[in-house]
């Protein structure tokens, strides 16, 4: 933790760390990326195996150092500008900033959306839930779903910056998602499910 | 970075380090988790300083060691089921953990809100953008051009799942986001913002 935070040249392991995170997210941004193994990405760096591990034990380690790049880019791009007179030319670069930071993190937003989409499936396979017809209209139930759930407390913030958010905005949140889905559930499921969000709002923790 | 992904039960350590954590949590989610310090963070725990210092140099320590949670709970919320048959109770709560995420880190996105809002006052102060009438259209500038920017990639996949997206595409997302303020702009500056963000689309790298 502490090395990432000092200002000094990288050593030689922090230099190694950043090319295994870099040409991880070259592959699993990949539309097969799913798949990506530690081999994988040591044969994609030219590196023996033996110094991957030596920095990360399996996939999911590399997976999750990967994360707090997510977000430190994305302050970054809004952060204040050093002058005092913000300029055109790093005005549209804060842009493409901002948006380079999704598009080169696009594969955790994919396995989201395959992950919520494999729930539905095995909804499906289950009996509670029936296929949309057609049958590209689940990936846009997940797009619309998976949409709702991200910008609902984004909203609210922007609605009333000075408010914090309750319990009662999560309920409120978690059934504007359900409800994209609930019409292609069973009844008594849908019913269930419904339940089960709306007590979260009476509970005291 | 192995502690966090072993199943074995945390050590001292690792507890006091989530201990930190969740009361850093807790003091940023408030409307005024701005001001924040370490040592506002050592008190509302009842911990020494000397105790966090041990674990966190500063504040921006604490801050980014929370954002791999952000990720894994949400991916968490919509991993596979261990059970082949999903019930209803089961497909309540992921909805209500999916929300319960973004829900515990909303300080991240109310300080990136802050952080762009802040970009917009520059710009209004040098002359370079008019102020919005009536003054609260200056929140609403910053929410719509931010839910642009934070959707524009995800809305790609959902269209084209099985398609990369290019360097093409980072343009038009940020011409998207840029076009909200735009009209705010002083002609020239907008123009010249333009095009920085168009002239990405040619370059190689």
């Amino acid at each position: 933790m502490s090395s990432a935070t000092t200002a000094a040249s990288p050593t030689r392991g922090e230099q190694t760390v950043t090319r295994i995170l870099e040409g991880a997210l070259e592959l699993l941004n990949r539309t097969d990326g799913a798949a990506v193994t530690t081999n994988h990405i040591a044969a994609h760096l030219r590196m023996s195996p033996g110094n991957l591990y030596y920095h990360f034990r399996n996939r999911e380690e590399i997976v999750r150092a990967i994360f707090p790049r997510i977000v430190a880019e994305a302050l970054a791009a809004t952060a204040p500008p050093t002058a005092s007179q913000l300029t055109a030319h790093e005005f549209g670069e804060r842009h493409l900033q901002g948006v380079r930071t999704l598009w080169r993190y696009r594969f955790y937003q994919r396995r989201l959306q395959t992950q919520y989409r494999g729930i539905f499936e095995r909804l499906i396979a289950g009996g509670s839930m029936r296929e949309p017809e057609p049958a590209e209209d689940l990936a846009r139930l997940v797009a619309d779903s998976t949409l709702i759930w991200a910008n609902w407390i984004p909203h609210l913030i922007a609605l009333r910056p000075s408010r914090d958010i309750t319990r009662r905005d999560v309920v409120e949140s978690a059934l504007h998602s359900f409800l994209v889905v609930a019409p292609f559930l069973a009844r008594r499921f849908a019913a269930d499910t419904r339940r089960v969000i709306e007590s979260h709002g009476a509970r005291s923790t």
